[in-house]
């Protein structure tokens, strides 16, 4: 089976990490082993440059950064890791597992702070071609749910403290991506812990068992 | 008169300095004084961290920067200066000089290293709209002639120690470029320096007047 990308995607709090375990053990009962991890926006030199010049400029106060700008940097993260982390590591035969990837960037900068959604599918498609997640497996929150959570493990940053207002609207973007694109998995993250992981659990066997077929 | 952006743009050598003190002066004695200078890449916070970033990354070897993060990373450091200097300048009624602009990217990326032309097309339209010189001034040299400038004044920086086929290929798209557009004037730039400079006064002073007419 030739290996595969796969994204977790969600609000702040909506069990992002514990999903990943679950991935993680669901794909070894299935006999895949050979797994590469990553997060955005991060994970190559660029990337944690690029996150720490945007933090640097905020804290001084010395510039605004043009929202437009912002979504360039993290189209150049993302690039630098896609050609430079994810292709190679798929072309060995590793599967990649992703915490966020583009998806992010269409709901949060889409939708949370409503940037133009036609420039930001139109720099995706320039930026990244037809390169896109094998499997999306979104987990859907209320920012209410997700950000108590995330409050609890002591996790603050700049978003954290924006509105619920732009939680909601990332929420709603999420919902309608979701909705138009099958390879998007939407999980209900507000059920039990324990149903949401035999979710997760119920949807990688199926899926991985149909590539098999 | 509607405040105007004037770029001047060539090659490494052509003479943009000279250029800029020439176009200066000219606008003086038709009556227009208030001007703000930019020089790209630069000019901004952020334009300036960036390109530190990327000379940081370059000069350790950690990782090679991939061509399309670096053109995104172009992109933001542009925006970022159009936002919020260029068009505040031109709003509050100043004359805009710059020392290049996004041609550099479409001769520089498009022809020198070979980036896909339609994605750096595409790039500008979505990201600058059609925000756009009101004037280029195209400084047309041959490498042989602006490289040998260039290192008389001791400037060799990593651009210029690549190959004469690059600066052939770049000055190739600026001349395509230029002669799709009629907001892009070529002034000649083998000349003697008299020349060149009477022919930059011609064209500044007629299109100057041809606005007012």
């Amino acid at each position: 089976m030739r290996s595969k990308y796969i994204v977790i995607e969600g609000l702040e709090g909506a069990g992002k990490t514990t999903a990943r375990d679950v991935v993680v053990q669901t794909l070894k009962e299935l006999g895949i082993g050979d797994l590469l991890f990553t997060r955005e926006p991060g994970g190559t030199v660029l990337a944690e440059k690029l996150r720490s010049l945007v933090l640097d400029i905020q804290s001084t106060g010395d510039e605004k950064i043009n929202v437009k700008a912002e979504v360039l940097m993290f189209y150049a993260a993302r690039v630098q890791l896609v050609e430079t982390v994810i292709k190679p590591a798929l072309a060995k035969g590793q599967w990649v597992i992703g915490d966020r990837h583009d998806l992010s960037t269409q709901a949060y900068q889409g939708g949370g702070r409503g940037v133009d959604r036609q420039m930001l599918a139109t720099l995706r498609d320039a930026v990244l071609g037809d390169f896109r997640p094998d499997l999306t497996l979104y987990l859907d929150v209320t920012p209410e749910v997700g950000l108590k959570r995330a409050r609890a493990r002591g996790e603050l940053d700049r978003i954290e403290q924006e509105s619920l207002n732009f939680f909601n609207r990332t929420r709603a973007r999420y919902q309608e991506l979701a909705a138009q694109d099958k390879t998007i998995y939407t999980i209900d993250a507000t059920q039990s812990l324990e149903k949401v992981m035999s979710d997760l659990r119920d949807v990688i066997t199926a899926w991985v068992k149909e590539l098999g077929a």
